[in-house]
């Protein structure tokens, strides 16, 4: 076998096994049966377990990359939202075992936690909240929206969809064809929520 | 020791140790050293491991409870979304465990998934989307609002709120002396995103 095929083999082996049991619940015996290769691959390959494990959750934080390209763009504020649960909605249908390694790491941290979790979050939350901080000096959004809690409801709202959903079977219909209702439901609350409330004019006029 | 104490001491010692490893993570061996007891008494007080970790998980659930006050009352739908955030606030404050025993049996199941979590969780749903039901029959909330998608919204807020804790430090401040700004805030993005928008009493007239 060549070397970049038993790497390979090792990286698809390892991602369903850690994700299901966790860095500690998964020994190096453990990945390289499951890879089919002798136990000394995984050291030459990697480095050691935690190694493997820190390369495979780098791979995994690659799909939080959209959120650069919203950073990037000159969108208002609310297409920068929607972008937002647009693109969380594809990582979590595109990659099976994200959430998992998420809510890991978030409730049993590793040492990758700091290296690579918690940078990657932080960068969601400062675009969003820069998002909100524009909508709001641009007059936009309602300037009693909080942009720190602002920005933790509408990631709420869309990660903790996915995280419950092995729960809400029969209550909703958690599937692709409905994602975009999805999109539509969840911006009309944070359309309301966060723009800001124009007043009758008559009512301004007679102030004034 | 009297019995009544030698199971409260192995209630108190397996519920850290299964939060931290899961019910597959840890062994008799680990929970009858944990306590200081003979490994017998765990079958003699439990049945097995399997039974004392769904002992366990069901007192987590208790924290759940708070959902039949907020059912059986009659406050408008706005004061029961209130009530469910600031009672979602109190469970995971008063219980530090609870939060990894409900993440990891959304993303690991064990037998007690659908006995104890999912019952658990789509009481909750089902309490908050007759809440949004009335609401919309009352003409108190938007016509326009999807009831089950408003429910996880709402709860996504804040539970994600708690799971993503660790990694918003130095985002946002999260104590307790804090938690009545949070329930503001997220109540202000729920009032405007639920309720029924007014329009300008001028124009409905015109067109009657």
């Amino acid at each position: 076998m060549a070397p970049r095929d038993t790497r390979s083999r090792i990286l698809s082996a390892a991602t369903p096994l850690f994700a299901k049991h966790g860095l500690n619940g998964v020994s190096i015996r453990d990945l390289a049966s499951a890879a089919g290769v002798n136990m000394a691959m995984i050291s030459y390959h990697f480095g050691g377990k935690k190694e493997l494990y820190a390369e495979i959750l780098k791979r995994q934080f690659e799909g939080f990359r959209y959120i650069d390209a919203i950073a990037a763009s000159d969108l208002p504020p609310l297409e920068k939202f929607e972008q937002y649960i647009r693109g969380t909605i594809r990582r979590y249908r595109e990659n099976p075992y994200l959430l998992r390694y998420y809510v890991s790491e978030l409730s049993n941290p590793t040492p990758c936690f700091r290296m690579i979790v918690r940078p990657a979050v932080h960068k969601v939350l400062k675009v969003l909240r820069d998002a909100i901080e524009q909508g709001i000096s641009r007059n936009h959004l309602r300037k009693t929206l909080n942009p720190a809690d602002g920005v933790l409801a509408l990631a709420g709202m869309i990660n903790f969809y996915f995280l419950v959903a092995p729960a809400t079977k029969g209550f909703v219909a958690d599937h692709r064809q409905r994602d975009e209702e999805l999109v539509r439901h969840f911006m009309d609350i944070v359309k309301a929520g966060f723009v800001r409330n124009n007043r009758p004019k008559n009512k301004g006029a007679a102030r004034s």
